[in-house]
């Protein structure tokens, strides 16, 4: 048997727009879904509002019991952006200028343009360590595990790509989905069964609706494929006994 | 100056499929948009995944720090729906068929088709209140403040309006909305300033990109239609300053 290493990480969105329904988030499946595929596994995520108390206080809580923290939202030039200062806070570290991020933005903002306003982006915990930012110049940043990157999903998702070096993922993640022409209430039973037998899989069962038509889509989740494998054989077993129909998703 | 009564909720989304990334949560938005709308402010959101002892701890604590808690997810016919079991364990009530869920989902199905799966679905915590399910049948619960629902967006949404009489809101929460023709950079200070002197308003600063434009949108957000109107004013006075273009969105 191969050691297995779990590496595990929180998500933290900070924003009293998403609170408020203002807006939808969309950076929590993106940071999940990317790592996911480094091999690391997001054991919670929380929204929390942009007050500076609340924000220390969840970090200092987050950073403890996961080996990565992802924040988004708060690093931008206004008011209600409070991130940076609030993680220099948590880590008891100077909120200051930092130097490379002021060369950055210097050479990216025309003559005149690099005013008070951007200024306040380059204000960072003490050796914070850039998270480059190859749409709109202003870097986010992190210090120890906790990685700070901005709310707006497009700028997010270019930010991605420049971590993948900085984060050490354990074993990938695997999964393997069934789709099937059936309710849950049918396959309920045989399914309990099959996570009785195979307690260290993720076994999840989800309804969808398609063309019309219900279906019941099972993901098994496991970073042994032979798990998954056996699970799977154990699933298909009874889905022919009960003649169910296996479908494309 | 009238009493503000304050009320606030936490939501709290149980699913591992979210925290893999494999479903875009958006109930999440969904219950936000119209707690916000009947005067519940809504203070947190958590996700964790389909782990009693997690859902029984994040409970606990939540209910003690919110006027109403809301979740999602886990309340479906198979083994992965743990919700109604942990909510027991959680207020230390006896998880027991109920009564009332039974007859609505006798008379719901066909003769022959409540099956066992099925009725897994009307175990709940002793004495639960039900939440009733105009769309597929099975009921949510809640026992006192804590409200739960399932976790497909078209069922949750359609279970809302019932819960309306049930849910007691504060003073509605205003907003306004100035969406402008600039970057966060260059309002930035003068924000601040309104900000600074309008202390227990929440002002929000929001960039967005449309029709090949960039703009920002201040959001106002307060009990008081006046002190947003004071904001406002505020903030078009140097909006109009600085020869700044307001535009619909």
């Amino acid at each position: 048997m191969t050691k297995n290493t779990k590496v595990n990480a929180a998500i933290l969105i900070i924003g009293n727009e998403i609170l408020s329904g203002r807006t939808q988030d969309t950076n929590t499946n993106t940071i999940a879904l990317w790592l996911n595929f480094i091999g690391v596994k997001v054991r919670e995520v929380r929204v929390i509002p942009d007050e500076e108390r609340i924000i220390i206080d969840t970090l200092n809580l987050l950073r403890k019991s996961n080996n990565y923290v992802f924040t988004t939202g708060g690093i931008g030039p206004t008011h209600d952006d409070i991130t940076a200062e609030s993680v220099s806070k948590a880590f008891n570290l100077t909120y200051e200028i930092h130097k490379e991020a002021f060369k950055i933005l210097e050479a990216y903002y025309k003559p005149g343009e690099f005013n008070e306003g951007r200024q306040k982006m380059i204000w960072m915990p003490r050796n914070a360590n850039l998270i480059l930012n190859p749409t709109s110049g202003a870097p986010g940043f992190n210090v120890e595990n906790v990685f700070c990157l901005p709310g707006v999903p497009s700028i997010l998702k270019s930010m991605l790509g420049g971590l993948k070096n900085q984060i050490v993922g354990g074993d990938p993640i695997l999964s393997h989905t069934i789709s099937l022409r059936t309710v849950e209430s049918e396959i309920a039973k045989s399914l309990t069964n099959v996570q009785d037998n195979n307690k260290d899989v993720e076994i999840g069962s989800y309804p969808f609706f398609q063309a019309g038509k219900l279906g019941v889509s099972i993901v098994i989740r496991s970073e042994d494929q032979t798990k998954i494998d056996v699970c799977n054989s154990q699933i298909l077993e009874f889905v022919n006994k009960k003649k169910i129909e296996v479908v494309d998703r």
